[in-house]
């Protein structure tokens, strides 16, 4: 490891750090909210992670000349609720059925599904609570749009239609467009929305978190067809076990690999009128060079 | 029916008409979102409702001097998604397991289960865009707390952990404040809210929605009880079959109608401080003097 890359992994670990403690600190006390909906909560949020989103969000925001605050912190925990909200519905029996995340058993495993649906639904509605709180309405609407019926919640859509059909590569890309880049694209937008970002910086923030999130579903993808279930937290080959549309299934491994590349280059290439752009940069090699 | 009764009646269905237009107005086109998705959250909000919720925030907006704009339908029919993403989920086989809602199949017996929950998330989701629309954080903040851990959620959570035990009047009440007294006060806080209602006010609406939502699950309870599953568009008696904490299980049908009325009595008389009460009173009414 060079010089450069171990202090840019300091520095992304200490940004995980305090994104980790605002995390827990936002979180309900078991006083005022029943006690097993708030270990729930809890659970799913102290699982671990690798808190990318809220990266994104910091590093645009950095990127765009912001100071984070109480409120910019607020954000940060907001987008990783809401990621963590997504996983919960997503492992539900009646979707992905999925009994191990992050090495752990999934949330409906450990409390039973009623509390899982509603665990995860306050999380959303804590994000949301948390997101407003923020001052910034704009905030709200792209987190909002982000997650929705055109975004995430599509893309999940998407993906069970596809379950056990033979899908073109549009339709994949159309799903991870969906599923996953609608939220690094909103967690890019938002830190540059936060930071008061003028336009052109914003619609360069608009393609890094696209490209970025493309780049990154597609590694997930290769990752559940090669990687190591204990390395991962989850089980390798769950995708092509459930007959999930998956990038290298519907072309092949060496062109989805090909095109993570491209896309982290269009990713890079995006961020040119930022001078502060290391920690964005930093994020494209995580996203791509990963074993989990 | 006396003069006035008719023209508060005729009031009320008019807002209703408005209220109805736009709840559709604002749903994704099946254009933009994937159709299953588009079409289940059309159906669960087109299948009819009081629209209560609505109304009250109507009710309380005007009292409090607001002239309706966009920005205000656009939360008075969140108020609403909000209340059929909470349906949605609490019908689902793992939480209630009811087949039937406004005497339709709910919506995970019409699209499966998976496509009810993402449903019910994306009206939570779709909700929380429009309040962020409506540029008043503070309202975004109200909603999120009336349905979060502490509120709506946290009731959920209580009626579920109740069932089949034998629960306290105390905790009967705790219940119903949560689980459908938190949004009446938040619909009644926010619509004073997007009017800029000076403090004072503000508390009255505070108490005014408390004890209306108060009112109004004490009678669903008895509804529930004594009422006609054809008329009620749900199935009477199935609080009672499940083994629900109810308000007349919990003391006796005649301490459960002394309350209703009781509540209704506190928040006619948390209005007086409003010179323009009339649908905030004929809503009262409306709460208890209904048969589904």
């Amino acid at each position: 490891m060079s010089m450069i890359e171990a202090e840019r992994q300091l520095d992304l670990d200490a940004l995980r750090a305090t994104i980790n403690r605002k995390l827990e600190h936002y979180l309900p006390e078991p006083s005022c909210t029943p006690s097993p909906l708030a270990e729930a909560m809890r659970y799913t949020i102290t699982a671990g992670g690798k808190r990318l989103r809220p990266l994104v969000l910091c590093a645009a925001h950095r990127a765009s000349g912001g100071i984070p605050d109480e409120n910019f912190w607020r954000a940060a925990a907001a987008v990783e609720y809401l990621h963590t909200f997504s996983l919960v519905h997503d492992d539900l029996p009646c979707m992905d059925d999925d009994d191990l995340r992050r090495g752990l058993p999934t949330a409906h495993k450990k409390f039973g599904e009623g509390m899982a649906v509603l665990a995860g639904d306050a999380l959303a509605v804590l994000a949301f609570e948390l997101l407003g709180e923020t001052g910034n309405c704009d905030v709200v609407i792209e987190m909002a749009q982000a997650i929705g019926a055109r975004g995430m919640i599509a893309g999940q859509v998407g993906d069970l239609a596809a379950e056990g059909c033979e899908v073109s590569l549009a339709a994949v890309q159309q799903i991870h467009r969906c599923k996953t880049a609608a939220l690094f694209r909103g967690c890019a937008r938002g830190g540059g929305l936060l930071a008061g970002v003028d336009d052109q910086r914003l619609e360069a923030l608009t393609v890094y978190g696209e490209q970025l999130g493309t780049a990154f579903q597609i590694v997930d993808d290769l990752l559940d067809l090669e990687g190591d279930t204990e390395q991962m937290g989850k089980r390798a080959g769950a995708d092509l076990r459930r007959g999930k549309a998956t990038y290298p299934g519907a072309s092949s491994p060496d062109r989805a690999r090909a095109d993570a590349r491209e896309a982290a280059r269009a990713a890079r290439q995006a961020l040119e009128a930022f001078e502060d752009r290391v920690a964005l940069l930093a994020l494209v090699d995580l996203a791509v060079a990963r074993e989990a």
